[in-house]
């Protein structure tokens, strides 16, 4: 089995133990335990030592599976095992969040009271007169520059829907952790108490001062639209909704990539999208701004045309700027003859029919989360030349190197343009046989940066 | 001169450049130099040897002036030195702040794409899930239990006044360091871009979720007392504003440690107070709940008493529950034949005559930044037995250790009886010839830690 192909077969197991082994033979039994945990059906993903002492019998395993439920199967398995004696068994998941997943710290040791002084009073008041007589200076001396707030009011947290904001802080926590690790921002969480959009805008208007850049997170559609424009329209800085923006630009870079292994041309593509969500509608409007002549979207009603009559403001303006020939019908006829699907919107819904119904050898981006639109296998069965599920496609490919590329030069909006320009740039560095670049590769992430800052300077 | 009288000596001087000069003849020529910077009046508080290579010539020194004209005759005076080239002059205060005093890191390396998959998507979906199925697991596995909101708007921003919350920035990134170097917390300054109070207090109680704390800072009277009481009863955690609370905290503090040098009970203590703002009118009312009879506060008017007509609501109050005799005049009239002086006003506002019509041996602490009501010298010459300015009462000896034990202890507010226990641990880690305790020493905070945490469970 093919590298990609084992990490794919891993990582449609979502939860993560690492459970501790001994073993009374040593390395000699290992073989036994992997080869229950895989009859199973769960994966072992990585296996260590931990030491120093009794490191000959002692072994991690990281194993993947699918659920609760076969998760303890696995360690009903291995504690029946003969000389395996399971000493620990914890939810990698639970304990990285642990005390959370991101902090706040000192950039500069205080050790002394001179230390104090310069840092904190009297000292910083030097620092203050600065930035009141020049308040460009606020750019040199603060952490505005590098700092990102993450707003949430948890009203639609990954696919869990409207569990509040204090529940959904875990990913923003897990956004934080991201924005350090791969360029270096610093983002904070800020958790809304209220489902208004227009409060949410005041009071984020009352506090952006205090920030770089805004990253609107996990807010439910329709009211994401108002908030991200006005936010956008409002605030001097980049605002970006992840759930729109960084979607949309991670999918125009697989299609980029797919359409550079088949040599066609984006002009010629035909696209169906199923989700008229905040995805959805991000996706067409980048994909039209990227050349692409007919895109139509279905909601859970239907094609979204100029016909319709039980429209939102949003979805009717949306039917306005797509679906060219003004199709009526359902996701099977939007799929009809198209060369594209892209799902953003629920488990399941696309059948190896319907894909056999688009054009010939289609492209299937199948990206509903956790569970795709069409598995892998019935898609390709079906004749899709190309797949991807949401596991490939990956925010955190972009966002990043998004906000670091805008801030960095300066930006006072995120452009559809340089959106664009990172979904090339991400489609630059795809490896050979793979549909997505590297996420761990730092060059990824700086040539998002650079792609960024060069066409926010345009 | 004792250590402590060289430290109090070379910390009147607010500014600190690290000059980094290269000597001729070496380490023999070192003399020469420090004896030019004293003669001009600075004063050097470290010498370092950078190197590795030509260590033998090469000195960073730490050299601390009154203004930027002193510090410019140092430079002036070691460039024409022979023997001695200037390097460098780098200005500690600036350079420490640039790039920001703090910034959000991740808590767990992200090396693997199993990494990410557990601090984010798709693991992180179990930590959210389990949140919403007992809100009470955010304690556990997100970082608000050390989360703290450094809220303010500005307007009062150390001596500099209505300065805005962005050039006020590094005040709060200062703060977060502490928090961070001292007690372990997180914490976030959230800038406000407002003046009315209503209007803070609704945007501080819209984002309060994601905090387990809020420290109020730097806001201007009146608005700071109504935001302070309001938030700290509509929110269910502990609300502090430092200017009142952390400064009452602290002249508790240093007053327990006198009257323990002394021999004698707050109780037969009578006290005047210069400053009816935020610090005054916070201290007159700790004062009073540690059990002091008799205090009388003056603003730019004189004594608030009950017979004024010129008082705002919260002078009003203040006049109710202050001033046992119902006094009237001025400052002067209010020292008059008292045995303690707290100046919370304006530098040079008190006489060594004023200081001479207080009762037998008082106790001035005038504590007015950057520079105190009366100098140490005058207030010595005119009798006091006990003296200290701001620069020996620091807020940073409070706060860390009120907000870390109020937050372990899962307090819903911060009670005066908790100010009081955290002053009277600070008192008793007070060392012999000292009137406060090192702020430096680990042992310090903890004591308050201990101290509050105790109190808030009683």
């Amino acid at each position: 089995m093919p590298a990609s192909e084992a990490l794919h077969e891993k990582f449609q197991r979502n939860l993560v133990f690492r459970i501790t082994v001994r073993l009374a033979s040593g390395p000699d039994a290992l073989e036994g335990v992997l080869t229950n945990i895989h009859g199973i059906g769960a994966r072992v993903g990585g296996i260590d030592q931990p030491g120093p002492s009794e490191a000959e019998t002692l072994f991690d395993l990281d194993v993947f599976a699918v659920d609760d439920a076969q998760m303890d199967q696995v360690r009903a398995a291995l504690a029946d095992l003969d000389g395996c004696e399971v000493l620990a068994a914890i939810d990698l998941a639970m304990e990285t969040h642990r005390g959370g997943a991101c902090e706040v710290r000192s950039r500069t040791p205080i050790e002394s009271n001179t230390d104090l002084r310069i840092v904190y009073t009297p000292g910083v008041a030097r620092v203050c007169k600065a930035i009141e007589a020049d308040p460009s200076l606020a750019r040199q001396y603060t952490n505005i520059p590098n700092r990102v707030a993450i707003a949430t009011n948890g009203t639609a947290i990954l696919g869990l829907g409207d569990i509040g904001p204090v529940a959904g802080l875990p990913v923003m926590e897990g956004k934080a952790a991201i924005f350090w690790e791969f360029v270096g921002l610093s983002a904070d969480p800020v958790l809304f108490d209220t489902h208004d959009a227009d409060e949410f805008i005041h009071v984020m208007e009352r506090i952006a001062c205090g920030y770089g850049a805004v990253q609107i997170e996990d807010v439910a559609a329709p009211e994401c639209f108002k908030i991200t424009r006005e936010l956008d329209e409002r605030l001097d800085m980049p605002v970006l909704h992840d759930d729109q923006h960084g979607t949309a630009t991670i999918v125009l870079a697989g299609l980029y990539s797919a359409l550079a292994k088949v040599g066609r041309d984006i002009k010629d593509v035909r696209c169906a999208i199923s989700g008229a969500g905040a995805g959805g509608t991000a996706v067409a409007d980048l994909l039209l701004t990227a050349g692409m002549a007919d895109v139509a979207l279905c909601d859970s009603r239907g094609i979204v045309s100029r016909d319709r009559d039980d429209l939102n403001d949003e979805k009717r303006a949306l039917a306005e700027r797509t679906n060219k020939d003004n199709l009526s019908g359902t996701l099977t006829d939007a799929m009809a003859g198209r060369d594209l699907l892209i799902g953003l919107s629920k488990p399941g819904i696309v059948s190896g029919q319907m894909v056999q119904g688009m054009a010939a050898d289609p492209i299937v981006l199948a990206l509903a989360n956790p569970v795709s639109e069409i598995r892998r296998d019935d898609a390709l069965a079906a004749g899709a030349s190309i797949y991807a599920d949401g596991r490939m496609m990956n925010n955190a490919l972009a966002y990043p190197g998004i906000f670091r590329g805008a801030m960095d030069a300066q930006a006072t909006r995120i452009t559809l343009e340089m959106l664009m320009a990172a979904a090339h740039a991400l489609a630059d560095c795809v490896t050979e046989g793979n549909l997505m670049p590297e996420m761990m590769d730092p060059n990824t992430h700086q040539a998002v940066v650079a792609a960024v800052a060069a066409a926010a300077k345009q």
